[in-house]
């Protein structure tokens, strides 16, 4: 579809939420439809992870996004999809990568939503695509596991905050679920959430550095918790590290499901976005540092860190790897 | 309404889907407050078919478009209302004729959509008004069932295709069809399902001549079948015809109920978009002309070359028709 | 316009932000038009206040919004327009007055935003209605100088707050103004800012009382200072007061207008909505007591009981004359 001014910022840059909300678009139609190939119980594929995403290039207002899709592992109960991001500049023709993106989803049954079917599975050419995408489907169980447990974090409002401070910039933003927001099932779409974590986080990033900023790249994101109609959802990003070039910023999503139910606020949703600060010109601009002052902002900083490291060695491996084939 | 940056293309020009889509809200309304003025079944008026139509002049962001219906003519179970489109600077105070539209209605019932009620009769001015749209009625009729046959054909994808062939420029759209794309009886309007059709229209425009376009006409469109609510539809365009300054695009939708329904996927809507392509002082542009490659390619050229000069005939004959009078 | 389900609450109800915003835009569009009908500096009419209007009848999905506006006075620099909004069941043929709303406008140029040109006169049919626009006019200037003052308020967060206190309730939402928030001058529609302030409001009122809440009334809205494209805005709502059956929330705009900008957050506008709780039946239900714990909310709340009391006994002494008629 062809980007519109709404879907950017005020350069003229897509922001990272409108593509992640149509890769989920994309997983979404292509699982559903997989899951109800066969006969059987009807149902609507949940979204429950994004593996992480690079973004490659910024894309344009009107250009034309191209998304493809397909199914490239199905476990028991989940199916992993692959989504590709061409942006088209159509008076040009010029073509460009924007990102590759992950996703996992769930057949959550039609009839009773907490009930989850089982996947119709797939034929692999060769053998070792099932190894590997079995492979991937263990490590990415195990990585849910893991980040259920650092879920129980807040973020508290800071009063009258210094300047590149974590409080200085933090923010958060509450959202009433209305019936677009959600699949048949009257739960909120995993990508109208990733548009909202953007949004915040994006925002966050613009308080701390007062440039034009986009979204780098996006880490793992996991779905634990369902969203219902009607909840009201707040959305709280505050900056947990900085390099030269780049922000981390941690997003929290809490569900409030307020009106006629029994239920207490709830940790749905948590990520980590990178962005980086571009001139006019669209280079990448140097960033301040962000200034850490409790134990807790420090210990996250390092955290930060160490993640920053990790992926950066992990590029150069690939890097390295690409130029000897 | 004040149209908005997202309701034009980069150029400021409002796109010519927004217009058909007011457009058929105000039809919308007009019959249905119709079909339930006297007492009896409640029911939904649904978009039956669209008359040709011209775009007489371009709509631009910060105008304001007013939209006025009248029913010109019922049948037994169906409503014809004819609709014009002022567009207004309001700075200025100018007024422009945008477009003239005709459209068909039929009333379904609130309780049962495969049930079509009667439509209260409207009083004539004058006897000629009635059998004028009576011919006007026996004529859409017979178009109607002309291209349910016609509908059998699908769009294949070209690998590296070479610039102006069909391939090059023909494109696909696919869309998730939420709560506020539909009426009380859970149907797409008729009037989202042109917006989305008129934007695939203008990507494969655009991808043909790399410049600036406008939609300049839709031709008759029927619709044959409704689209349920979290259906699927994929809108796919191609073009079929070049004149020295004007395109012709074929445009289908197709609907997918892919969720709880042992349908198959069917072809709901098929139309015939023309586009000019401009300069940036708005002057028309020469247009390449469409490569054809296949038999039936050549054949597809051959009939929008029969409309266009269908089309330019009758308009001579209306002009002429003009200057005697 | 027919009413969306992404226009009203999981009730059916039409927000009364979605009306707001209506109003505002017919508003906009007379007003611009006016001024512009004689030759001279083209311009913009911008919003400059909103007079206390109530919701008369809840409106709901699928029913058609009908906006009417009139110009009923005009001073030197202002013009004031009254607007009727009746809701229309196309089905049943029902209609019922929605609200009534006046508004404020001043025309800025075009060119330069800063310059306030001048108002066209209308002709008025009696010398009464002048007089008595213009004792409006006087009154709704002494009251927009009044509220400068009341804006240097702020909301601090509370952490772990008691039911029903006001820290318990109270919410903000952070919005980044994009291009279709904007009017020709890139300053966002004052209607825009309405419905995020309803929508805000909504949310402290059902936070307090876990039900579905509907808009009963909004007070007096000035707007002291625009909001630029591209600055993101923070709408904050807190309770006030709550009567047996109504709850008062105060709502402030700020604005921060970060992109390449020296200037500071700034208040830009600042109301009070007033709600009541609905049964499923739609019946009003009895509301708890808000707890008051500072001074300062103490006299918030005596403060919302003087509006609260003044507005009932105007009321009252209206339907008193209404029955002398």
């Amino acid at each position: 579809r062809i980007m519109r001014p709404d879907d950017a910022n005020v350069a003229g840059n897509v922001h990272g939420g409108t593509i992640l909300k149509m890769i989920e678009e994309a997983g979404a139609i292509i699982s559903t439809r997989h899951c109800n190939s066969q006969a059987g119980e009807a149902c609507v594929a949940a979204l429950a992870r994004v593996e992480r995403t690079d973004f490659l290039s910024p894309v344009c207002i009107g250009e034309v996004a191209n998304v493809s899709a397909e199914i490239t592992y199905t476990s028991r109960h989940s199916v992993e999809v692959q989504v590709n991001v061409m942006s088209e500049n159509i008076l040009t023709g010029a073509k460009k990568v924007t990102n590759k993106a992950t996703l996992w989803y769930v057949p959550l049954s039609l009839k009773n939503v907490n009930k989850v079917l089982e996947v119709p599975p797939i034929q692999y050419a060769r053998k070792e695509q099932e190894d590997e995408g079995k492979k991937r489907y263990e490590e990415q169980k195990l990585d849910r596991l893991e980040t259920k447990q650092r879920n129980g974090d807040m973020i508290f409002p800071v009063i009258n905050p210094e300047p590149h401070t974590v409080g200085y910039s933090q923010s958060s933003l509450i959202h009433l679920v209305g019936p677009s927001d959600c699949t048949l099932l009257g739960f909120v779409h995993g990508g109208v959430t990733m548009k909202l974590m953007d949004e915040v986080a994006g925002i966050v990033a613009a308080r701390h550095c007062k440039t034009n900023i986009v979204t780098a790249s996006v880490d793992a994101i996991n779905f634990h918790k369902k969203i219902k109609k009607g909840s009201v959802i707040t959305i709280s990003g505050r900056m947990t590290f900085t390099s030269n070039k780049s922000m981390e910023i941690e997003v929290f999503v809490d569900a409030d499901p307020f009106v006629d139910e029994p239920q207490e606020r709830y940790r749905a949703v948590s990520a980590f976005f990178t962005y980086v600060s571009l001139s006019k010109e669209g280079k990448p601009l140097p960033v301040p540092q962000l200034l850490t002052e409790t134990e807790d902002e420090k210990r996250r900083f390092e955290e930060g860190k160490g993640r920053y490291l990790q992926t950066k060695a992990k590029r150069q491996a690939q890097m390295q790897q690409a130029a000897r084939q």
